[in-house]
């Protein structure tokens, strides 16, 4: 085939593909219009926006009807779950219902802080009154806080026990909630300032997020739990998933995947460092996984260090859990020193066995999530 | 407003939605069909598959499309690269052109294994003849290594070594390479034993990829360049890319990367499980970040120890630089212990300096990782 000619055939390809997307973004902003009316009705209804049944019929039905077109299934489902991210946006844009129209005012202590925000900007578009309470407002906090139904401790964490004991003059019935990364300390003094209902709360996700829909809020009873239900119900409206665990069975999971994982992932940077990595070279010579596993690690050093040292040094107890672990590395080291290859292996096993049935989903999910960072390489 | 008046308000505009998610199929669907031909036309012309420049212009342009139509940009770029990724398999199902028509037969030693397989059939459809030679071939291993132009060694990193031992008679001018994980003792070997064209390849990806479109494959020159670089060219053909490096860095690079990330997943994986953590609720209580994080851990463990214990027994000079790792961190937790906050952000700000512009861009990359996580979450 003469090259002229492959550029003529080419083309004609090239210019049919590139009506196709042409078509595909007027349909996609047809999709998005009609999702909009959607979040408007609901948000006049005040009806959820996310509703997994309706989300996993659509799925179910597309991908049928995309492999009887011959289409992989997969890919419909893939660029469906992507434009149900595109429409909750939309539809968040709306206001959520109000799920207690009797709360009379809520306080976000912290409320201009970034994670702080998210909840002013979220019970303001529920139609509830809030103020914010800041570190110069404390003169007039008797103002703020008067006739207050709910109070929410946003902070650093180094600040979350000084802040909490000034809560001392709430209203019997006034909720008094936190946010910090730990549970049981500030619970146990939210207790002892407090006499109402008491709720220690974690919101695992950062201030990036643009809205709630399947993020998970940790819940750890302090008391009176038929009190301050509508507040978990709220965040369910806002599409959050609610998780009740013990505040000390949560400080233990965190210690193992927060506290370590934050300490291990800069020890390793810092070593990274220290061994003369040549930091380019490594990023040209990864594959798909370790080039995760290198962004997982730099992600964090761009961001604040005193925010990382307050979650470290907050609990003295993770200090021996972790050395704990580099013991572990070491005697595990020593099997490879003396090639004992049967001892590694053994243990690998152990481990795997311990792992169960998550092992193999976890590798199924890391594949698509890997076919998903190939799909973002630019060159 | 009733909820028998919203029911059927909203399900009027759900069914608009089904009607706009069947276009949108029929619509996926005959752009798979022009894909299909673009492949065919360009398999015939012997043209790349993968164009960046054309990619390039497609997505910059669909962007300012999308911008236009009130549709956010990257949601366009998002469906694109997820449909370009899927045209990229259409097209990749047709021959590749062969750029070394004068090649005699190319040899797979370990052939039928998983990494070796994919090689067999890319050679395959680019119209080389191509033979295995297995275990149990090596009797006859005369004939089939007779006129051979290429042999790659494609075996388990624990049997290069006597494997590249027995090709010591291979003519004169075949390219020999192999494809271990590491290369300066391959290399070494390949070398004493073969005196034509010599190259060490490291190929950057797993067995469960579909093509070889993005992905790198790491060059460590032998010898005789000029002879083997044909070879590159048609790897580039696939659509991979090449990264030429010295078997030395590129040892000491994968000591960081991939032996030392192995054994301090698997080191955490023993702990979690040695620490009695509680893995079914470690997995409900994780934000998507530490979700990410603890399935990176447990995928490993889905997989052959074998597989990891050849990779991590392989090197003893990985040991010391390990070690080295454990000692910084037990060093590092004194400062948590003493609780020295300072010297502890002292230390974050050089790594985060010598991360340089990488952290950014590494946060930035892990967001959009994060919310395609998001997007997989099923409830």
């Amino acid at each position: 085939m003469k090259t002229s000619s492959f550029e003529k055939e080419i083309n004609v390809l090239r210019n049919d593909i590139d009506e196709v997307d042409s078509q595909l973004v007027k349909l996609l902003a047809k999709r998005r219009k009609i999702t909009t009316n959607v979040g408007k009705l609901k948000s006049a209804a005040g009806m959820p926006i996310y509703v997994p049944e309706r989300e996993a019929a659509l799925l179910r039905k597309h991908r049928e009807n995309a492999e009887n077109a011959g289409l992989s299934a997969d890919l419909i489902e893939d660029i469906l779950r992507r434009l149900m991210r595109d429409s909750y946006i939309s539809q968040d844009a709306n206001g959520y219902r109000c799920v207690n129209t009797a709360c009379k005012k809520i306080v976000i202590v912290g409320g201009a802080g970034q994670l702080g925000k998210i909840f002013v900007d979220l019970f303001t578009r529920s139609e509830y009154k809030v103020s914010i309470l800041e570190e110069n407002d404390w003169s007039r906090s008797h103002e703020i806080l008067a006739d207050v139904s709910v109070v929410i401790v946003a902070v650093p964490i180094r600040w979350t026990s000084s802040i909490i004991q000034k809560l001392n003059n709430l209203p019997d019935d006034c909720i008094l909630a936190d946010i910090t990364s730990i549970k049981e300390k500030p619970l146990y003094e939210m207790m002892k300032v407090h006499a109402g209902p008491v709720v220690g709360l974690h919101p695992m996700f950062g201030p990036d997020i643009s809205n709630l829909i399947k993020q998970t809020i940790i819940v750890c009873d302090g008391r009176l739990s038929n009190k301050y239900c509508w507040l978990l119900e709220q965040f369910q409206v806002w599409g959050a998933k609610t998780y009740s665990v013990e505040a000390n069975s949560h400080d233990k999971a965190m210690s193992m995947v927060q506290v370590m994982r934050h300490f291990s992932t800069i020890a390793y940077g810092y070593h990274l460092m220290t061994e003369g990595a040549n930091l380019s070279q490594l990023v040209e010579m990864s594959s798909p996984i370790y080039r995760l596993e290198l962004i997982m690690v730099g992600r964090l050093f761009a961001q604040n260090p005193i925010l990382y040292s307050d979650i470290i040094f907050a609990n003295p107890d993770n200090i021996s859990m972790m050395k704990r672990f580099a013991l572990r590395f070491l005697e595990l080291l020593k099997d490879v020193e003396q090639g004992d290859k049967d001892a590694f292996v053994e243990m690998f096993k152990q481990v795997s066995n311990w792992f169960g049935n998550y092992a193999n989903d976890f590798l199924k999910e890391s594949k698509a999530m890997l076919l998903k960072a190939d799909d973002l390489k630019s060159n």
